[in-house]
């Protein structure tokens, strides 16, 4: 292939172009919300507040430390499957997020938080901050290993306008709700990833294929990412709900929903092997499919059993996903999709959608509680009357709509990446962290305890081994598997 | 063996009839408690709260991840130490864990949280439903590598009821006080896990003995549970306990013992030790012994110093019993404990009961502290008079019944577990994560650099170095060191 | 080398006997504070607080456990990167830490926290030790691989006393602020632990050289501690300041100061490769020099681009010191430092005790903001009229002597651990885990499936494939890829 891979002027310029960009905009539009503001202490009296703790810090903070070691943790391990991929699914992950928030707060900023000419900024922008880049970290799950970090900061870029513009239309225009994104974020993500990845199709994959799949440790690392968001996703998807019930209702149907897909994925992961054995890359993903699935009715009255079918579903449809149709989208509709985002997030963010319109539209409220809805979902009473029904259809135009923003948007950005001077890298080195990264020559120390080298030192190699140097290079990245087997070894073995 | 640990139609319907029937049970029965339901707007009128922060989700939700952090990542990467059983210890006790949660908030609704024929569903159940299945998380450790899936949730499902129900005969019926679960999960949990494992005796084990140890690489894995746990502990200890100085000082002195015991830990490992070396196995588990030692105390008026000396000796104790008394529980009493929970719960667990109940009849509060302790200790003050004496027998009165329930229970358990359908492994297939997991073939990739490939093209094969397909069968796991060599090789050598 | 690394009775009795100090100590000193005893309800009447949650405890304990986790997580997995140094690098760190934490609630109680002859322990305390410690982690990252624990117990004993001297005189007497520690944490860590490993300078360390890189999956293993580090550092910066509006802005300012150092360090680590590509040592550091740069200014009003701007150097000149001072100072200055302290803590550091006093001098707040700075500076209104000038001077004056006191205090601790006693190990075994720790013999597990072993048993060796004796421990550690095995080796072979 022709395209060049070396990074070394186009990477630090797009990063510090970038950077300058949000530094001058932040000088230019962003200043304290009130309440991260030394006029705090004029708020707290003006609105008769009794004490510091009424700033929105102390109902918020704690549940955004969970949200952003999802976005760094937890999505970054996640990715971290592959053998020789480690480096920049972590890696990469970290850059694009870094620059995504701080793009995510202006253009957020702009649209939401706008005020006499000025961004007000305070814990909730950086919260719908982290919203906005997991979107594109779902997207970069669908093109992970086939990019290079320019592209992934192009992509961000354009995404987070996207998102932000998706957002805006839904939230604010037709005024859908959506606290945990199962539209906004997860179905806008993974449509818009898959799009960019179709746009982006690789002929000649099958030449890095043996890169594409995990080796024990690899595995081992990724749950941890899994762990992280399973864990913390209660926090996702209560985050930016309203104060009190709605912020609690939230995260008890989120923990819910995620113990029923836990089961659901292990049955179906065992039924559809032949012995009966679970796979990894199932366990990996489709547990974190109830959380997606309750990203629109985690706040509204879905009642804690529809919490646990909705996670018991979503278990189901995603593992079936991994199983019949990521073979299926590659090979016929030529969507090379690394993570499987369409399972994890794509299908549950459908079905979350549809939850939320179904939960908004026929859940009856009694007399009582009425007015906390009318609360919980920022209404005023008057729309009372009609707000089931309407709300139901904003739902489900909402859903169409990130749909049709992702294909739209997935096109133009995959059109964009599809230019040959990004510093992607050829087929054949697809999945292969050594393209970007300086990967130590492996070194094979043997260490000497004392008393051994008194008994026989003729056994202790004086120096340490290590690879001559052009057979070094030929096999960089021994992430598990070491033997490399590069010199012509005289008669047979090796094996490995 | 005769056992067929072929799953694949047992473990789904296993997952599946559970999961339906905790559906099934939360329609019937779970409904959001007040603070979680939109007629809270009702609640904070009716009891003059002055905002919703009052909201328990605000008081108990920071708590309530870091303990489910503990038990998802904590317990689960904790076991991660077997070289060859990583998949399993993490993936095994997330899905015994998930379902164990949902049926842990069924059996402690119906005795705890019962009001009008309905469980309320809050922040408080979910915690507890996190505590029940800790102790879960404690048994497994006993059986880690000798039991199938489903043995796992079959035992997770007797162990709930079992929990629950001491747990209520302590807590409801004869009003002992255990905020962080010295008895009712740690030794509960450890001598329930413990019986099982002694029922379920392996004649044959030493056959898979050399994968009961670990590699460098999985030592790693289980400090991140290590570390996730003792760090989040104080959180554990305070979680359910009082508001306000009760939650402050219950993480106090869990933090005090903590400490303690990392050094004593670190002491006597180096001492047993004939070079003064440090044992990985003991600095993992004993280092959070001070925090089960804390378990019934945290939240009493133990005094920081007593704190340490509590900590202290949970570090000297569970040492010296993995040093000692494992090896002896194994050869002697023919109890096969693969983690040695009996160290790090079963022992630091008593301890704490002890420790619980000495404090409760010893401390003597002055008269400005008694409404707070009555406050605290939830007793009215009419029983201030007796209280000490009375409350001490009822915590000893609690720690024999909760030894003596998992005495019983594991027995009639252990003996449900040791039908021979339950897909167990063979005694020579123990702690081998092949039996149960897909595990992808060991690829050998070798990347080929650009500038390396013009220079010595004939150096670098064409095609990937794949093992030939049998001989990549007989070593499907290949955790470190992946070097087989399995077939007979000509002449020489080898290797690794 | 004459060195003597048993440690067996040194290591234990230094453990045990500092211990056993803390223990007295607490025993005459320590006692919980109002809001952690039981006297908090009369507390509450008398002070007229409306809630339980006025307790200190539910401002600050989210973010204490945020910081617990970056001590003990963050900075013990983020010296992992080391191939044959990962036990050492997070049992070391637990131990020293688990030591620190405890003397420093004493010498920080004493100076700080002192009432009627006791030491009052709350939340905030500690808070403040985690702080400290934090201090020592800095350190030890210098000596990284060079010094036993008990050099690392005697340093931790040591630095604490002079990190509580340093900060009182800094916080206390010349009332300079500096609540994330730029100064009193990371300046003075840095340059103690740089002038300790200056005093300790090892002549013939090239001999152990090849063991002083990472392999493949250490650098996955310091990346979870990079990003737990990166993640929670807002609430690191935030956890000490005031009540309300001055906690919030430390955590955005810290949030975006951090993101704009990721950008920057990726485009300078990209710029100084010959082919662009990325070092992952730069990006497990720099990219967290953002946080130590905001460590005074955070709570200030330095505004959100200023924490870009900061950021931004703070990234470049990280990476830039990565890649030319840390040579120099090796070869030149004899300054042997193992992680790189010196550019992810010390120039951060200073800068970001320079940015604190330029903007405490110069940042002018509008009359309505006035009092809330009054409020969060912890100064009566009556200095505002100096307060600017005056403030910018006890900044500058409080970082020099947080250099002074590092270099001094290095001088004399590191003369105190050249000592020979302490177990060090000698120049050839550095940066090695061996030493210190039993690691078990690697066993060549080949797992044998049922099928298989009746097709073609004869493949299949009945025993598993253990080294032999003598060659096994001639290698015990093989972190990953031990086998080389490439040049031409004539017959037989072996290797690890």
């Amino acid at each position: 292939m022709a395209w060049n891979s070396n990074l070394r002027w186009r990477l630090p310029i797009t990063c510090l172009v970038l950077q300058l960009i949000t530094v001058v905009l932040f000088g230019v539009f962003v200043r304290y919300d009130v309440q991260a503001d030394p006029s705090w202490w004029l708020e707290k009296k003006t609105k008769n507040l009794s004490s510091d703790l009424e700033n929105e810090f102390y109902y918020r903070y704690p549940s955004f430390q969970d949200v952003h070691a999802m976005v760094f943790v937890g999505f970054g391990f996640l990715m971290t499957f592959l053998q020789r991929y480690g480096f920049s699914a972590v890696g990469f992950n970290f850059l694009l997020v870094a620059f995504g928030i701080q793009w995510a707060l202006l253009t957020q900023g702009w649209f939401r938080f706008f005020a006499k000419g000025r961004i007000l900024l305070g814990v909730e922008n950086i919260i719908e901050a982290d919203f906005c880049v997991a979107s594109t970290c779902v997207a970069f799950g669908a093109v992970l290993g086939k990019v290079s970090p320019i592209q992934l900061l192009i992509m961000t870029f354009f995404q987070v306008i996207l998102f932000t513009v998706n957002e805006f239309i839904l939230l604010s225009l037709i005024e859908a709700k959506d606290a945990g994104g199962s539209m906004t974020i997860h179905t806008f993500g993974a449509y818009f990833g898959l799009t960019v990845t179709w746009i982006l199709y690789r002929k000649n994959l099958e030449q890095s294929k043996q890169r594409q799949s995990s080796v024990y440790h690899s595995d081992l690392f990724a749950m941890i990412g899994t762990l992280f968001l399973w864990v913390y996703w209660p926090s996702f998807n209560s985050a930016s709900s309203a104060h009190g019930d709605t912020q609690h209702r939230a995260a008890l149907n989120t923990y819910l929903s995620l113990a029923a897909s836990v089961l659901t994925t292990v049955a179906v992961s065992s039924v559809v092997h032949k012995k009966g054995k679970l796979d990894m890359v199932y366990i990996q993903n489709a547990t974190l499919a109830g959380g997606v699935g309750m990203g629109t009715a985690a706040e509204m009255m879905v009642t804690s059993y529809g919490a646990l079918i909705v996670g018991f579903f979503c278990g189901i449809f995603s593992t079936l996903g991994f199983v019949y149709l990521t073979p299926f989208l590659e090979s016929r509709l030529r969507i090379q999709d690394t993570c499987g985002i369409h399972n994890l997030h794509g299908i549950p963010g459908i079905i979350g959608g549809i939850v939320g319109a179904v939960t908004a539209a026929y859940s009856s409220p009694d007399v009582y509680r009425l007015p906390g809805i009318v609360h919980s979902s920022g209404f005023g009473s008057y729309k009372m009357e009609e707000m089931k029904k309407m709300q139901g259809r904003s739902q489900i135009f909402g859903l169409l709509l990130s749909l049709a923003m992702a294909l739209v948007g997935g096109i133009i950005v995959g059109l964009i990446l599809k230019l040959p001077f990004w510093g992607q890298a050829a087929d054949e080195n697809c999945f292969e962290d050594s393209v970007y990264w300086e990967i130590h020559e492996e070194v094979n120390t043997v260490y000497i305890p004392e008393d051994l080298t008194r008994k026989n030192p003729s056994l202790v190699p004086a120096v340490p081994l290590v690879l001559p140097s052009p057979s070094a290079s030929i096999c960089p990245v021994p992430p598990t598997p070491p033997v490399s087997l590069a010199t012509p070894i005289p008669s047979a073995a090796l094996v490995h």
